[in-house]
């Protein structure tokens, strides 16, 4: 089991961020840091020890789950308990900046807000980098998806809705073991291609049109994300540059991403092709994000990511062009960030695929 | 358009709450108020005007969506362009207590936190009392709901897995004209009846033993909710004891509900009747909750729930009792509080369904 080395990580960071303890909340750090699957948990990590909080729900549930700490299951009021034995010996209480503000308010009113510190990203950044163990399970969920995508293609006609589609898509994953979609299917089709974040609709495909699919399955607990832009027919000349266009990016992103290079390097090698073509202004989102027990997680591809990707890092590449009233084209690969490159976990083809 | 209508009564509660603006940042509040569907806004809300604000990817919708306030789409910075509208006149701004920890820190440092006043449950209250086209469109969405359950109890048979017919659920939904389901679809077979909140597993179904569907859909963006627990097989003493109890207890508390009871009333009928068995200690969560555009919203009815139920809200009654290692039952209806009672939403019959 790897959780007792990742928080025995976390607590020897602790005194470098200038607290005595730390209050994670955020359900993907609980699961990463002691195996708890449940919706309510709370944890309190001081350097030489951790507590585990749930409520009654899940007393079994944590009992069999989480070994590397010690469970408590308060009667009432599970987190004044745990913000009593956080704040014990007086010392500075980290926690998690994403938690809400109504949390927040209590915290401050039990602990008074002078001993609390936000931090952001102390378990994410450790999170950033994957275990072997994680690879293998981040690759069988893009299998998975690429499975799906394999078994949807032939449902590909004139005359089916998006919507259809996008269910063929979520009930297929579900059929191939997966735990559910890790985010709301996009299938759009002809102008539609052109909204980054199209959600499907009843409108019914036709020839002589872009048809766009972006899907991640969650597997175990870890997700996949994948876009694949298809043509209904014979593409013209107009789609196929663009295709040829984005199909280009991509590859050269993926050549420049190796561990030390910044996130920042990655995006811009993707946007100097597109913008080459002149659709610089036409690609209008960041080149990727790093995934895992979250679909968006660190590290991110962009502008202003100027921090070296380690290795290890699993992140999506997926530059796409949109251009109004004609429609998009977006493909999107997930790698693993390797000292030699970018190793590709996606194995469903990337060439122009006219249906 | 019922917007400015709703948004009026939020802007003549200002003066009450003790605020000069209000900023509203929840999807389902922006929904209500203004029609916006996209995932992003904020409106900021004075006595006599109000101001949308969005990102570029939503421009087009937006222009298209909200029609009762004003529509500023910022270049870059949207929330402190909202916060500078916010707080021209130096008065004191409300906002939603569900915001998170970091966005409130980002008003307090613009705005300084002494002028800012927490609000909980403003455009809440108003949501809870449904408008006739709200009933209509939450009936539309129940029946969606019906349908699925009734297309789906074929399919209801000896070694079928917990995981597929979920899968089948969802599926259908969506072929049904759903925009997706409103919460991960529950279906629980044997022992596992009896964990309330049940993740379906890969466990297939035997002869000789409960099966329980906690299943809801969003149609046009309001949401149903309805449970139904079957036996596969005929029904031993103990199991229709059980379940005899459960629809005992659910007509109790129906027949309790109508407008101007307190929540707590309906759900003490409820846990009276079960609790006559000796199994009170086995219903572990509350009887009901409000229904709309959230899964869960305002009113509940639980013990706690002292105010009275108003006339035209949309709730569950959903009782259950859970014999550890045997198994559970838990029968949901949705209903309209009315004057003279429970209207009843859901068509599905209740008597134990014998497979």
């Amino acid at each position: 089991m790897p959780y007792s080395e990742r928080l025995k990580k976390v607590q020897s960071a602790l005194s470098a961020e200038r607290v005595d303890s730390l209050l994670v909340f955020a359900a993907a750090n609980l699961r990463y840091l002691t195996g708890f699957t449940g919706s309510n948990g709370l944890l309190v990590i001081h350097e030489r020890a951790a507590v585990f909080f749930t409520d009654g729900r899940y007393t079994t549930q944590a009992g069999q789950e989480v070994t590397n700490a010690r469970v408590v299951v308060p009667k009432k009021g599970m987190l004044e308990a745990a913000l009593k034995l956080a704040g014990q010996g007086g010392g500075r209480v980290g926690f998690e900046a994403s938690i809400g503000y109504q949390t927040f308010a209590r915290l401050a009113k039990q602990l008074g807000a002078r001993r609390l510190r936000p931090l952001s990203g102390l378990v994410e950044k450790l999170r950033a980098v994957k275990e072997d163990r994680e690879i293998a399970a981040i690759r069988a969920s893009v299998d998975l998806n690429s499975r799906v995508f394999e078994e949807i293609l032939p449902l590909v006609k004139e005359g089916v809705a998006e919507k259809d589609l996008a269910a063929e898509v979520e009930y297929r994953m579900r059929r191939n073991g997966a735990e559910k979609a890790s985010f709301d299917t996009i299938v759009a089709s002809g102008a539609r291609t052109a909204l980054p974040h199209a959600q499907p609709t009843e409108r019914r495909l036709r020839g002589n049109e872009f048809v766009l699919f972006d899907l991640g399955a969650i597997l175990n607990g870890y997700s996949s994300d994948m876009t694949r832009t298809v043509f209904l027919g014979r593409a013209g000349k107009q789609a196929r540059r663009l295709y040829q266009t984005v199909l280009e990016a991509q590859r050269q992103a993926r050549e420049t991403l190796r561990a030390g290079v910044t996130g920042a390097a990655v995006d811009r090698a993707a946007r100097r092709h597109i913008s080459k073509q002149g659709w610089g202004r036409f690609f209008s989102h960041s080149t990727g994000h790093g995934v895992g027990l979250e679909i968006h997680e660190m590290p991110r591809l962009a502008a202003g990511d100027r921090s070296p990707l380690p290795a290890g890092a699993v992140v999506t590449i997926e530059p796409g062009v949109y251009l109004p009233g004609f429609g998009g084209v977006r493909i999107e690969d997930m790698v693993v960030v390797r000292d030699s490159g970018a190793e590709l976990l996606t194995s469903t083809p990337r060439e122009l695929l006219e249906l």
